[in-house]
C-alpha cells in the first residue's frame, strides 16, 4: 500500500505523485470504499465509478480556493478521503458522523450541499458570477452524472451559463447509467458522442496543445488554438454546443494521465467548457459493476465476497414500496387503464414487476419530476389512471404541477409517496417531512398514510376507484403484507379508533406505523388510552374529532413529521372553526431540518419516539387523577 | 368584412375558405383582438402574433378531434374566436367570463388549461399515450412559445417525447421574445436556426413531397421521403434533432399559405415533429410590435389611436414593484454585494432602472424559476446579497428549492413575492394565495408584508441586514410611495397595532393593504376595534398575542389567501402550544380554487371584502354587549 488511506491529511499529499502512484492510490481508495461501506452501507456504485476522476480533479486543481461541487454529492466520498476524512468514514452516515453528501460545516473543500439532484450548476454559476464581481480568480468545477445533465434545472442552468460565458470547467460524469438504466432521447445522443470517433485523434491534439503551452505562447493565443482543436475535433455538433457551451471529450475515467492532461487544458480554458468524461459506475467491484438495476447504487452492510446484503426484512414482512407496488400490479390487471409512472426510481420504487408485466403502460421519465407529475395529470386528464410513484422529499420539486395540474384540474391521479417522514441515514435533504403541510392545503386533493400492509391495499383500492386527486404516503422500512381476500372502498376521511370507552385516560391521535406500535405498547403495559388511527390527513374525520371533544380527556396528537401545518394543526383549525375547545399536546418535529442519523437514534433526539410519547402519556394520566 | 367574426360557430366554417379568404379572416380578427382588447384589456401582443398561425392549425387540423394545445394559454384568444367564442370576448377576464387562458369547461375545444408556462408538451405527451394505449387516432398538437420551450419542464418533457416516438406536431412559436427581450444560449441557437439558410430550399421540397403524396405513393413512403427531405435541409444539427425529434422550418408564421403547406406535411409525419414557425409578436399593431420591454404583452384598458393606457395610478402612488425596486435600486447604491434575479420578469417587477443602472449585477434567468432560486442561493452562498424578485404563484415552482437550498443551508437571499394575494384577472393560476402557507414551515425563513410603501422600504432594508432567508410579498396595485428619510431596521417578529386601549371591543389582526383599509373605516364609522398589523407570518409576535388574549376580547383574523395553514393558523398552533385559549374568528380563502374577476368582485365573492369583516365585527360587538 503506497500511504495508509487515512493518513491523507489533504490534497497536497498528492499533488507530488507520479500517475503510477496516483493509479495505485486510486486501487487503494477503491479497496478502502468497499470494505468501509460493506460496513457501514451507503452509496456504493457512483463513488467506484470516480475514483480516478476525484483523484486527478485534485491534483489538477486547487481545492478549497478552486471549487469542486459535486451534484446531489452522494459521489463525493472519494473527495472526502482526499480532503482528509477517511478516519471518520466508520461513522458515515451515523448520527454526528460523516454525512453522506457534501457538507459546508464538515470541510473547507466542501463549498456547497446537495441532495437533490441538477443544482451543481446552477450552483455554479452563482459561485462563478460572484468571482467575477469580486474579481477573485478561481476555478468552479461542477461534477454532474449524465442523468442529473438531462433534469430540467440543469437544462435552465445550462442555458444562462452558455449566454454569460464565465470561466467553469463542467464534469460531465458520464456512465450511461441513472440509479438503474438511463432514459430519455438525450441519453441517446450522449451515447452517440460517447461512442464517437473523434476520441483518439482528440487526445492526440491536446497533448499537441499542451505541448505548445509549455512553448510559452500566451495563453490566450493557446486557448483560442485548443478551442478551435476542440471544435474541429467534434465532427458533429454536440447537444453541449447547441447551448454555446465548449466541450472536450470523451476521455476514459479511469485512466488518470488522460484525464490529468483533459483537465490541465480545460483548467486553462476561458468560458464554459464541459469536459466528457466516460466512467464505469460499480468499477472494480463485479457485483456493482454487472448491477444494471440500481441495487448497488445505495446499499445497507454487505458481504464483500458473495455480495449478500445483511440487513434482512423480519419475516412475512415486504417493503412499504414492494406493498405498494404489487397492488398497483394486481389492481392493473382487472383495471386496463392503470398505468406507472416513475421519475428514474424503478428499483427503489420495486416497480420492476410493473414494468415488466406492463411495459406498455409503465413511463420511467428519469430525473424530472415536473415533468412526471404534469404527464401524470394529462394521463388522467384523457381518462387513463395513472399511478405516480414519487419519494417525499423529490415530490417537492413538483409542488407546482401538484397544485396547478393536479388539485386545479381536479384530476384522478394517485401519488404513491414514498419515503415519508423521517428516512435516517440520507438526512436532511431526504428527509420526507413536508408533504402533508404541502398538500393539505391544497383544494381537491385527498391524503392518506396506511397503518399497515392490509390498509395499504385498500387505500390503494379506494383510490383508484374515486376522482380526485388521491396521495397514499408510506414510509421506508416495511411491514406484514398479504395479498387481501378482497378488495373494499374506504370512506374517504374516516378514521378508526381502538378502545374508544369508559376507561381510557387519554387520546392519542396518530398515522402511519406508529398506530400499531402505540396499541402493541399500550396493551403489553396496561395503559388506558385510546388510540385514533388518523389514516387521512385530508379531509379529517370531523364527526371522531367531535367524539374526542365530548370526552374532554387529554389529547395527544402523535406526529412524526413538521409540526408546523401538519395534522395537529389541521385539528386546530377545524375545531376553532367548530367552536370546539380541546387543547392539544403536540408532539412532532419542531421548526428546524434534521440532520442524517439511524431512524431510532434520529426519533429519539426530535423526541418523536414511543418513550416520549409514553412519558407524556403517564404524565398526563396521573396529573388527571 | 368576410363575415362576422361574432358569426364564427366553430372551424368548420373556415374550412372551406381559400388562402385569399383566410388572409382577409386574419386581418379582421387582428382589427376585432386590438378593438375588443382595448375595452378590456388582456393578453394583446402574444395574440396578434399567432393570427394566421391559429388560422392555419384549425384549417388544417380537426378540432376537438384533434387536439391543439396552447402552451401557458394566454395566447389562445384566436383559438377562441374561431371554435365560437367570439361574442363572449367583451366579458373577457371578468368574472364568469371568457377567461383569459383555455378552460376545458369553456369550450369542448379546450383540451387543456395552463396558466404557467412550459406544461403543454408533458401534456401532449400524455395525450398522445392515452391515444395510442386507446388505439386511437388523432393529432396532438402543443403551441410552444421560444421563451417556454427553453424552460426546464418543457426540456423534461421533449427528452421523453424524443425518447417516445409517439406521433405529435409540435408547433415552435418562435417570436424571439419572451415577455420581454429573450435570454439564454439557446435563444441564440434558435436565432442561427431562425435565420438559416435552408428556408427557401425547404419550401420548395416540402411542395415536391406533398405532390409526390398526391400521386398516390403509400402514406409511410411518402412520410420516409419527407422525414428524409426534412434533414436533409437542415445543414447543421438542431437543437431539436440533438432530443431526437425531427424538425421542419422555419416558417413565415404570418404566411397562411406557407402554414398550411407545412402543417398538411407534419400532420402526416409519423414520430414527433417541430415544426418552427417564425412570428411576430403585437404583428399588426405598431405599438405592440414595436415594444421591446413587454409593456404591450398584458395590458389594461388603453386607447387605439394613441396607445396611451387608460387606467393611471392615483396621485403619488406607484405600483408595489415599482416601490420594492426602487428601494432595492436605492439599498445598492450603497451595497456593492446586492444583486438582481428575475425569472423573465424585468418589466412585470420593474426592474429596468436596476439592469439599467447596474447591469453587472443584473440577470434575468429567462422563464426559470427554479435555476433562478438555486443561483441566488448559490450567490448568497459565496458572500452576495441577492435579491430574487419572483411572482407568488411562479415562485410554487422554486418550492423545493427554497426549502432544500435557501432554508436548509441558511442562505440570507431576500425574496421579493410579488403579485402575492388574489391577482383578479388572470385567475386561478396566477394569484399568488399559497405563499404563507408553504413558507411558514420552512425552517430559518422570514416571511412578511409591509402595510405600505413605508413599511416596504424599512422591511427590505431590515432583510438586507440579517442572515437568513428572508421574504417580503406584495401585491398587484399600487401604494403611496415617498422614499424614507433614514433606513430603520424593523425587530424581526414584531407587529404594530392601532388603538389597543380600554375602548376597543374587538381585536382585528390583518396584514398588508389592509391593515390601512381596517383602520381608515374603523376611524371614519367610530367602531371601537383595536386592529393589529400581523407585518411578519414567521416568526410571529408572541408577546403581542399573550397581551390580545388577556383582553378576552373577540379575536378575528383577517386573512386575504388560503385559510389551510395560513396566519390564524399559525395563530392557533403558538396559543395552543401555550396553553392560551383565544378562539379566532377567520376570515378568508375557503379550501377551494378562486376564478377570475375583478378584485373587488372576487374579494367580495370569496367573503373577503371589508365589507364581510365589519359585518361580522358589528356582530361580535353587539353579541358582547
Amino acid at each position: 500500500m503506497l500511504m495508509n488511506i487515512e493518513e491523507i491529511k489533504g490534497p497536497e499529499d498528492i499533488k507530488t505523485m507520479s500517475v503510477k502512484e496516483l493509479e495505485a492510490l486510486s486501487s487503494d481508495i477503491r479497496k478502502f470504499l468497499i470494505a468501509s461501506i460493506a460496513k457501514t452501507g451507503g452509496h456504493l456504485s457512483s463513488n467506484l465509478g470516480v475514483v480516478e476522476l476525484t483523484v486527478a480533479l485534485h491534483y489538477v486543481f486547487d481545492s478549497p480556493r478552486d471549487k469542486i461541487i459535486f451534484d446531489v454529492g452522494h459521489q463525493s466520498y472519494v473527495h472526502k478521503i482526499l480532503t482528509g476524512r477517511a478516519p471518520a468514514f466508520k461513522t458515515l452516515r451515523q448520527f454526528k458522523g460523516l454525512s453522506g453528501f457534501q457538507k459546508r460545516a464538515e470541510s473547507i473543500h466542501d463549498p456547497w450541499e446537495a441532495g437533490h439532484s441538477s443544482t451543481a450548476l446552477s450552483a455554479a454559476l452563482g459561485m462563478a458570477v460572484s468571482r467575477d464581481l469580486n474579481h477573485e480568480d478561481y476555478c468552479v468545477v461542477p461534477v454532474v452524472g449524465d442523468a442529473a445533465m438531462v433534469g430540467g434545472l440543469s437544462i435552465e442552468a445550462l442555458n444562462e451559463i452558455g449566454s454569460e460565458q464565465r470561466n467553469m470547467v463542467i464534469i460531465f460524469n458520464d456512465n450511461n447509467m441513472s440509479i438503474s438504466q438511463n432514459v430519455g432521447a438525450l441519453n441517446e445522443t450522449f451515447t452517440r458522442l460517447r461512442t464517437s470517433k473523434p476520441y483518439n485523434d482528440l487526445k492526440q491534439d491536446i497533448s499537441g496543445a499542451l505541448s505548445t503551452s509549455k512553448a510559452g505562447e500566451s495563453v490566450l493565443n493557446v486557448m483560442r488554438n485548443v478551442k478551435n482543436t476542440v471544435k474541429k475535433n467534434i465532427s458533429t455538433n454536440s447537444f453541449f454546443t447547441e447551448l454555446n457551451l465548449d466541450y472536450i471529450g470523451p476521455v476514459d475515467g479511469h485512466d488518470i494521465k488522460s484525464l490529468i492532461k483533459t483537465l490541465k487544458i480545460a483548467k486553462k480554458h476561458r468560458g464554459p467548457i464541459v469536459v466528457h468524461v466516460i466512467t464505469k459506475k460499480g468499477k472494480g467491484y463485479s457485483f456493482a459493476e454487472n448491477d444494471t438495476s440500481g441495487k448497488w447504487h445505495g446499499v445497507s452492510q454487505f458481504n464483500i465476497e458473495t455480495g449478500e446484503v445483511l440487513n434482512r426484512l423480519p419475516e412475512n414482512h415486504c417493503s412499504w414500496s414492494e406493498i405498494i407496488a404489487n397492488t398497483v400490479c394486481d389492481l392493473a390487471k382487472t383495471n386496463d387503464h392503470i398505468v406507472t409512472l416513475t421519475p428514474a426510481m424503478i428499483s427503489g420504487s420495486k416497480l420492476e414487476k410493473f414494468f415488466s408485466l406492463y411495459p406498455e403502460r409503465a413511463f420511467d421519465c428519469g430525473i424530472a419530476e415536473e415533468h412526471a407529475a404534469v404527464f401524470a395529470a394529462s394521463l388522467a386528464n384523457a381518462g387513463q389512471r395513472p399511478f405516480l410513484a414519487i419519494y417525499s422529499s423529490f415530490m417537492q420539486r413538483a409542488y407546482d404541477q401538484l397544485n396547478h395540474e393536479m388539485a386545479r384540474m381536479d384530476l384522478p391521479v394517485v401519488i404513491g409517496i414514498d419515503r415519508c417522514g423521517l428516512v435516517g441515514e440520507d438526512g436532511a435533504t431526504h428527509h420526507g417531512i413536508f408533504d402533508i403541510q404541502l398538500l393539505r392545503a391544497l383544494p381537491n386533493f385527498i391524503l392518506c398514510e396506511p397503518k399497515d400492509g392490509e390498509e395499504a391495499q385498500q387505500l390503494l383500492y379506494t383510490g383508484f376507484n374515486q376522482q380526485h386527486p388521491f396521495a397514499i404516503r408510506y414510509p421506508r422500512g416495511s411491514n406484514v403484507y398479504q395479498k387481501v381476500s378482497e378488495y373494499q372502498s374506504i370512506p374517504i376521511g374516516s378514521w378508526t379508533r381502538w378502545r374508544f370507552n369508559q376507561e381510557s385516560k387519554a387520546i392519542v391521535i396518530t398515522y402511519g406505523c406508529d398506530v400499531d406500535r402505540v396499541i402493541s405498547k399500550a396493551s403489553i403495559n396496561e395503559i388506558p388510552i385510546t388510540v385514533i388511527n388518523a389514516r387521512f390527513f385530508k379531509p379529517l374525520d370531523i364527526e371522531m374529532l367531535k367524539e374526542c371533544a365530548q370526552t374532554k380527556l387529554p389529547v395527544i396528537v402523535y406526529e412524526t413529521d413538521i409540526l408546523s401545518g401538519g395534522l395537529s394543526s389541521a385539528i386546530l383549525e377545524i375545531c376553532n372553526d367548530l367552536g370546539i375547545n380541546m387543547p392539544l399536546v403536540r408532539i412532532g418535529i419542531k421548526d428546524h431540518f434534521v440532520e442524517h442519523g439511524s431512524l431510532p437514534q434520529l426519533r429519539k433526539v426530535e423526541k418523536i419516539d414511543l418513550t416520549t410519547l409514553f412519558n407524556k402519556i403517564t404524565e398526563l394520566i396521573h396529573h388527571a387523577d
